[in-house]
């Protein structure tokens, strides 16, 4: 078991090792001790008491995959879990591969703040194995609600600094994919290339930014534009974006919804893409590349896959089998071009 | 507590009762003896053991709200719980009222049958105190998949007959609604009025056939065509009805989603709304009436406060004071005049 669920608690094994019985017989007992001698009941309950081991269900939790339950929470509200794809595709490839392990998905979100103490209740209550969550912000105190609740977890998407570095996650090269889409548009010969980056709370949006600054190291710093990840925020950064630099010929957009929105201005507006301005987004969101005119080029990321390595990676941690230490994993990106540029 | 919650299994009070000790010490005992003196831990046992108390999760659950969550089930695949409005309205309405009960909401799907067992395991493991459970379909196991797991159950949508009367619902005048909806076509002078159902399986969509054949007695089966709520099916429905009848002159489409489908198709055909043809949805879905063309005219059902509606029911259960047994409830409809009719 990684240090991150244990802590400082007495563990099922130490139980066992001082009962000096197996830590199936020590579980046995945990749990009720049915078909366990008396002797042998005995001497658990004395290392129980001895060791001050709490048998509660967040314990026992750890000990098997006792719930058949994992949790997922989204670190958004109601109304974005609902309307971003990029949500649904996530939650669709974890939904499969939960299902693979029979284990039930449940899923949370978080209105705001108070939110916390009763999703940390309801993690720590032992109704679930463990937790998946995503769409963390860097001022969001979630992750150590769920740390409080003593369940493994994994993240989607590289949390930020201060979290808990044990605790793993899954992300996709969200740098070298931003830097792959702008260099694309040098490649095209733009010159006043901009980026519309989503919120400066979430470290893929960081890394966004990161990945366009690596390829123009001088740009302008009037061409960053900040959107919100919605499509509504895309419209609006690129109509500011018009206003104060109507020679733009290039956007790197931080992801398709905001990219769809941008398309939006830029056909109000007369512009031609990619003849006048060239466009590229982050993502490769079927749902919203089919519909956009023209087509959008843009970064492909392995929403879905990742979901499913999100479970692989905490079913390990459940599981504790093996010697392979639970890490986290950066997937690929690769640029799909289409008409957009 | 109502019969269908508790059922003949033993309760924690009959093991108190038995064992001459408080319910709390009862309790105690069960969850693991912590601070109860050693002879009134053997007292409860030898109570639990005579009973055939058995002190798992689901039989504790009838005990109290303890696990201080309620499990929203919706009975349709993922990929439809995300993409249809009327589902996270619904849900909207819930997540207001369960927080306002401090009560977390864990929302579930069902991509099919194979997933009735597993969903019966976790709603019956003591993890959720109730459940809340919509879109059911007549041919479906659910409702007796959720009455399995013995808890507390409101549905929303009248269930199917041959489910258990006691179980509660929410549901709106789906007959009275859709009556209201034909009658209006009519007093446009409409002549050659369609109707485009939901599924066959739904008491929804039947309630919605019978009000539009409550006005139209005589209405030509050819003018029903069927559709099964997504915008899809509404665009399919609405060619093969002017294949059919092109001399349709009023369509009532028993839900906005379909209605906009419908819309579309008959755009393509070059007919004019409402001047060719008529068309009155159903819902009056916010995000789908701002974005048709006309505006569209629909029955107004009251979606977010059933969803609250639902949740009161439970919570009465839950707490099962007071005399008021729970009923069901039947919500009113009204005609929302747009451009469309």
């Amino acid at each position: 078991m990684p240090e991150q669920t244990t802590g400082p608690r007495p563990t099922l094994e130490a139980v066992a090792s001082r009962a000096g019985v197996s830590r199936a017989t020590a579980s046995r007992v945990v749990n009720g001790g049915a078909g366990v001698r008396a002797p042998l009941v005995e001497k658990v309950r004395r290392a129980v008491e001895e060791l001050g081991y709490v048998p509660n269900h967040a314990a026992r939790t750890l000990v098997t995959r006792r719930n058949g339950a994992v949790a997922v929470i989204i670190a958004e509200p109601e109304f974005r879990v609902f309307s971003d794809p990029f949500f649904e595709q996530q939650v669709r490839g974890i939904s499969r591969e939960l299902t693979a392990y029979d284990a039930q998905l449940v899923l949370l979100w978080v209105e705001g703040p108070g939110d916390h103490e009763r999703i940390s209740r309801y993690l720590g209550g032992g109704h679930v194995d463990g937790a998946l969550a995503f769409s963390l912000h860097s001022d969001d105190a979630l992750p150590s609600v769920i740390e409080r609740a003593r369940i493994p977890v994994v993240f989607g998407g590289r949390p930020a600094p201060g979290t808990d570095p044990a605790v793993p996650f899954v992300d996709c090269d969200n740098r070298g994919g931003a830097r792959e889409a702008v260099r694309h548009l040098v490649g095209l010969g733009r010159r006043n290339i901009a980026h519309i980056s989503g919120p400066a709370d979430q470290t893929s949006a960081i890394d966004r930014i990161h990945g366009y600054r690596d390829v123009l190291l001088d740009a302008d710093p009037g061409l960053l534009r900040r959107g919100d990840f919605t499509e509504e925020s895309g419209a609006r950064a690129m109509a500011e974006l018009l206003d104060r630099r109507p020679d733009v010929d290039g956007v790197f957009v931080a992801n398709d919804l905001m990219a769809s929105g941008a398309l939006r201005i830029l056909r109000e507006r007369g512009l031609r893409v990619p003849e006048d301005v060239a466009v590229v987004g982050f993502d490769d969101m079927v749902s919203v590349v089919e519909r956009t005119t023209p087509a959008l080029t843009t970064v492909r990321q392995d929403i879905e896959g990742m979901g499913r390595l999100m479970v692989k990676l905490l079913m390990r941690l459940l599981d504790g089998t093996g010697p392979e230490v639970p890490a986290s994993v950066i997937t690929p990106t690769s640029l799909v071009r289409r008409a957009s540029a």
